[in-house]
């Protein structure tokens, strides 16, 4: 049988597990054309709160990326036991009529898991934050929040690559702790203490680039802290996805540091993927950029899952397996 | 006798009158390499604000932008009768060691008062703001608040010259009308009533570019409309200067829409003057821009006409004659 997980209701609030629920189908057979997929993992992504608020259809399975193996094939292009990544769902087995939008991983570059992480949307997403929009350059002071999650991992480790100093805040001490001792950057606070005093301490010098992945008072308290010429890439704004906050009340100083904000969408910049793939994988196999996978089990722990990364449990890019992988 | 406008006093709230006082010195004589301007236009900025806030020494004349004649010179440089411009101050004469800063004004290119208005640092700023960070495309719809006002007059009728769709606003029915008639915006709502609805009814498709002289709730409500890839030119923040109000709740927006917001000082692009004086120049002379002063007389008027500005009763620039001008 495959198991699915299901938009069950629109959320008026938090994003909580009962929100879902899980149903059954047969697994699918595919049609002329179609491929069926094994999916192995899927992943759980914070963007997925404003389509789940107003995009996803109720009573559907969660549309996510998926990495999985080629099941059974009425298409000539992808032969069983193909790896493949893709648009799926929340569920064991996805048929992809007349296999569309179908990937073909290349075991060859690392574990196929990275084609949903540090080979895929996340980490061009960290690629193009940090080196296109934030182009940070030796001494300068770079900004991450999120440090520890699946993109504001890669994005700080890519500013230092760049030379600049390397500032992180993360949701405890342990995963402060992870942010310097295994990523490498030259600082990480606590963000569950004042953000301006963090940053205060550990950015004495102001802050000459921000990859913003939370918003909010986070991004509030970095504008008034803003040096001349400052860029901030506005990738995410998870603290503000749920309830808006009190507002931004630093705008001022765009103007003062002359400073230059871009929200960013990976959508608009996918066809970068095969000159980002190379390079990535270099500094991965050259141990330049280290990444983390937080990995669960099992269809039935999918809700906990993408709940709890929502709350900040995870460390690192939060997966769920749901069949084994057979690289 | 030379009079004088001095900063008594830092200001704790609003912009007042009564924060200048009037005193009367001697005309200065020039020293070795010194040069005397006899002022004529002295100039009112919204910028003053924070200098006034913060920078300008109490007790001092208030540092602004002045075209004057040179009344005595000890400066092979500067012979008297040449009409210049320069920092100088709210008074009738100013003494320029050394003649540093001062720029000779070519009279052949229009009224004199235009050195320190549309062929100065207002006229290149909306042309930096419009042209280089906005870059208004055919069609597009270009917003710009203080649509009267000194900077935002100009910056809009260089977005319809680049082919946009040109909407403003400004404080009052009658400058709405000059808006529209004289200057030739495609439409023009008045800020007293709801920001919201004035873009709702005349950006129907959004906003693409947005010319931000207000920040506040004005910013907050085209957040709110951006179409994606939308620029935002951050020049002026005038309804924050004094109080900062409720904040921006639509941040959010800048990612939703992947759009950019860059603030800008002008002097950071005055070596841009040069290639911009005659295309301004030109613009002038074949009426596709039209450029209005509002010019109070006596030096007396300082104050008033300063606060008056900022309180918005200024059609156009706003200067101060303070002596005749001779050309």
């Amino acid at each position: 049988m495959n198991s699915r997980v299901i938009l069950d209701r629109r959320p008026d609030g938090p994003i909580t597990t009962d929100l879902f629920r899980f149903d059954e189908t047969t697994i699918p057979e595919p049609g002329p054309g179609d491929v069926v997929v094994r999916n192995i993992y899927l992943s759980c992504d914070p963007y997925l709160v404003g389509r789940i608020q107003t995009v996803f259809p109720v009573g559907e399975p969660v549309a996510v990326r998926v990495v999985g193996v080629v099941e059974a094939s009425a298409n000539p292009d992808f032969a069983a036991g193909t790896i493949v990544w893709g648009f799926l769902a929340w569920e064991e087995y996805s048929l992809v009529p007349g296999g569309r939008a179908l990937t073909v991983v290349d075991p060859s570059l690392g574990p196929i898991s990275h084609a949903i992480s540090v080979l895929g949307m996340p980490g061009l997403t960290a690629y193009v934050g940090s080196m296109e929009l934030g182009r940070p350059t030796p001494g300068e002071t770079f900004y991450v929040s999120s440090a520890a999650g699946a993109v504001g991992s890669v994005a700080g480790q890519l500013a230092r690559l760049a030379g600049a100093r390397v500032v992180g805040s993360a949701g405890s001490a342990a995963k402060c702790s992870h942010v310097t001792d295994v990523l490498n950057f030259d600082a990480c606070f606590d963000r569950t203490g004042p953000v301006g005093d963090g940053l205060d301490q550990h950015c004495p010098d102001g802050i000459d680039v921000y990859f913003d992945n939370v918003g909010g008072s986070t991004l509030d308290a970095v504008l008034a802290r803003l040096n001349p010429g400052a860029r901030i890439a506005i990738c995410g704004q998870i603290s503000t996805y749920v309830e808006r906050g009190d507002g931004l009340r630093n705008i001022m100083n765009m103007l003062r540091a002359r400073a230059t904000m871009t929200g960013f969408s990976i959508y608009d910049h996918t066809h970068k993927l095969p000159t980002f793939l190379p390079r990535m994988s270099k500094w991965l196999a050259d141990g330049d950029v280290v990444y983390v996978e937080d990995i669960r089990h099992g269809i039935e722990a999918v809700p906990d899952a993408f709940v709890g990364m929502l709350d900040g449990d995870n460390l690192g890019k939060r997966l769920v397996q749901v069949s084994p992988d057979p690289t």
